[in-house]
């Protein structure tokens, strides 16, 4: 009888991380100071990351080992399962082998922790006190709260106010573990107050929260800053989630992979599994289809421009060469919040403008469908930033030929997300489709450089 | 370096149940009929549960077949993982080794679908089509839900009003995997009705919503009863769950269990790791301590009295013998919503009355203090239920002598509770404990038989 989970133990977890930067087909274009829009250099990151992460964000070499400390901690629930999606399967009739990375399984219930042990790691052992971050429907911010209470870190997360209200039970994550959550636009920073002083009902965005964390962190001697997805380094510490389903491939005499999909808002769960399946097709092979799949509401590889943007809102962070809907572009409150970014990692974005990854974009509605059907076969009910990964691989798992493999990320699970859930199942969700005239506006407002 | 988990692979899954009746010092009393007080016959048990589940509740045979069918199902998560509890031992510098087993990766999030699956698998064979529950803060609900959506039957949930009204976030779970969930008391029962009648805003109890599902399954052809906890093949079927735990420890070569806890409300997580460890215990060994924790403010085992009672508040279950607060026994709202049972399973009673396990009761606050150590060590956030057990296992670990080895039952996560945490840290959670003249009280209410 086949297995439905394919496991690792632990001494076969991943000793080093996978870097696609030296193996891209043209070079990763460098980010821009934002005032001089001159080349940066480590020393101008130097306020805001640790110089092993900013050495890891510019490095040229293809493999990066992994600290035994982080290794350490990723083993409280690493090696993470691969499934083999059997009850999908014979609810959609599909001839294909369906298969998915449960990131779910983590503590704080996604892929964020990867990272964000890492992260906390390298801030630790530079001598840092305290981290600020942003988070928006709050599984970054669970993450890195999680990382700090583990080294003993202050945390401070700046959390998108509309979100604040809405998702208690995030806040109450991180403050379980002891981070210090404040709604975003805070009293905490100048650029916050203005914000509330011109508007007392800011609802806030994703942009402004990292304007607030940089500004916190650039002001304060002891602090850093932390970012949960479009880094390049944030990326590099995803790829333990494609290197060991390669393994579990491997262990179970699979084939290479047909197809391989995972949602993107900044593009770190995608790059984790899709990076290192891409290590020999940027060699020639034509092999896997490599599918991000972003919402509608937010289409940033499927609409936006490829041109170097601000990663926030108020202009304070490097410009960087990528897919933008326009840095003040507000996406509409879809229930993906995670997905809700108006740029997209440059790693992700030079890997599409290359056409080595395909890009599509699907309604929130159709994606419910769809995590509502795992949920009902698989048993996981799904996280709606995933629930387009898997919505996807039904699609493609419908129109496949017999023994095609496709395999996508189940980034996390919905625990938090039900009352989005209660909407779809009541019959009040909407979808949104932004009109392309909106957009152009935005666009506008992307910086000449 | 030791492994965090240990794992075993879908083929080690065990095979058969663990009946404990027939290894018991004492035979387990019959059930009796609530009227007539005479035993019961399996007929009278037929028009609540199917005829495979009235023979398991029977059975003098040790060992029970597991359905190849269930098997399958259950292979969604399981075998769940051993943890060494490596961070956790390190903060409380113990000398002890801890393990627990983690019931909190099952997709309704804890050890509850272990029999919910199997349920619903006899029922369904029997060609019953619809199962009406009741459930408190929605555990035993969700796992029902889940289990009816994977085979296709209508699932009708009672929920205590004051969860309903109090954890939207479960009961949202329990429809997205298509359960009708209602707020007991409700209008759907006669019983439900007149209470309704005599204080509209009655706040529910176990006792009143088990009542109603009960009236609801025996006034209708196609549907039957179900219940997550008490009954003896309730217990039965979680005792894969200490049956796998032996198999860990004998896979890296770890001695027996000086000590082994879990928590108690009906009784179900503490038989299902608790009882294959019993068994030789029952034939003579010494080895191990078994301790069975419970709420202060609900001290069934410490404070109750051993005799028959009804398992519901307004009297139409059999009469079971085991510890009673008194049938109606209200306990304080307590966060650890599935401790809140006015009884305990006759076969987890059975034992304590003979001395072969212990029973202890803790504070809330105690029971949080410890859980939120444990959220910051070995990263899990766990239900308050749970947080009993490793609160006792952190007692038993810091009185420890070297090398002994504990093991406890992490039944569930605190995903769905965060609003208790947050009670806590801020400083508003109130210990309870319960007045014995108030326990003498109920107590007169047990019926003479």
């Amino acid at each position: 009888m086949t297995d439905r989970k394919i496991l690792l133990s632990e001494k076969d977890i991943p000793k080093q991380w996978y870097n696609i930067a030296p193996d891209l087909k043209t070079p990763l274009a460098p980010p821009l100071h934002p005032a001089t829009h001159q080349p940066l250099g480590p020393a101008d990151l130097a306020p805001l990351f640790p110089m092993a992460l900013i050495q890891q964000e510019m490095c040229a070499d293809p493999w990066i080992d992994i600290p035994q400390e982080v290794l350490d901690i990723l083993k409280l629930w690493r090696p993470t399962p691969l499934h083999r999606a059997l009850s999908l399967e014979k609810a959609i009739k599909t001839k294909a082998r369906i298969y998915y990375k449960n990131e779910s399984v983590s503590p704080a219930g996604s892929h964020k922790p990867n990272t964000s042990v890492a992260q906390v790691y390298y801030n630790k052992k530079e001598g840092v006190k305290r981290i600020a971050t942003e988070t928006g429907a709050g599984q970054w911010g669970s993450a890195l709260a999680f990382a700090c209470k583990l080294f003993d870190l202050e945390c401070q997360i700046y959390m998108v106010r509309v979100s604040f209200d809405q998702k208690p039970y995030r806040k109450l994550m991180m403050q379980t573990w002891g981070g210090i959550v404040d709604a975003s636009p805070s009293k905490k920073t100048k650029y916050g107050q203005a914000l509330l002083k011109e508007n007392p009902d800011n609802p806030g965005s994703l942009g402004i929260a990292i304007s607030e964390a940089v500004e916190d962190a650039v002001g304060r001697e002891d602090t850093k800053y932390s970012l949960g997805s479009v880094l390049n380094h944030v990326l590099l510490h995803q790829t333990i989630i494609g290197l060991e389903a390669i393994e579990q491939l491997k262990l179970i005499g699979e084939k290479d992979p047909d197809v391989v999909i995972a949602c993107v808002g900044g593009g770190s769960n995608f790059a984790g599994l899709a990076f290192p399946f891409l290590k020999d097709k940027l060699k020639g092979r034509t092999n896997p289809r490599v599918i991000a799949v972003e919402p509608m509401a937010c289409p940033t590889l499927t609409k936006g421009l490829y041109e170097y943007d601000f990663g926030d809102t108020a202009g304070m962070t490097p410009l960087v060469k990528m897919y933008t809907l326009g840095h003040d572009f507000m996406p509409p409150s879809i229930h993906a919040g995670g997905l809700r970014y108006h740029g997209m990692a440059p790693l992700v974005s030079n890997l599409a403008k290359d056409k080595v990854i395909e890009a599509r974009a699907y309604h929130q509605k159709e994606c419910f469908a769809s995590a509502i059907l795992f949920a009902g076969t698989e048993g996981i009910i799904p996280a709606p930033e995933s629930s387009h990964a898997i919505h996807c691989a039904i699609e493609e798992a419908k129109r496949a030929k017999e023994g095609e493999v496709i395999i996508f990320n189940l980034s996390g699970h919905g625990h938090f997300d039900l009352a989005s859930y209660e909407k779809y199942l009541s019959g009040k969700m909407e979808d949104y489709e932004y009109p392309m005239e909106l957009i152009k506006e935005s666009l506008k407002k992307v910086p000449k450089v």
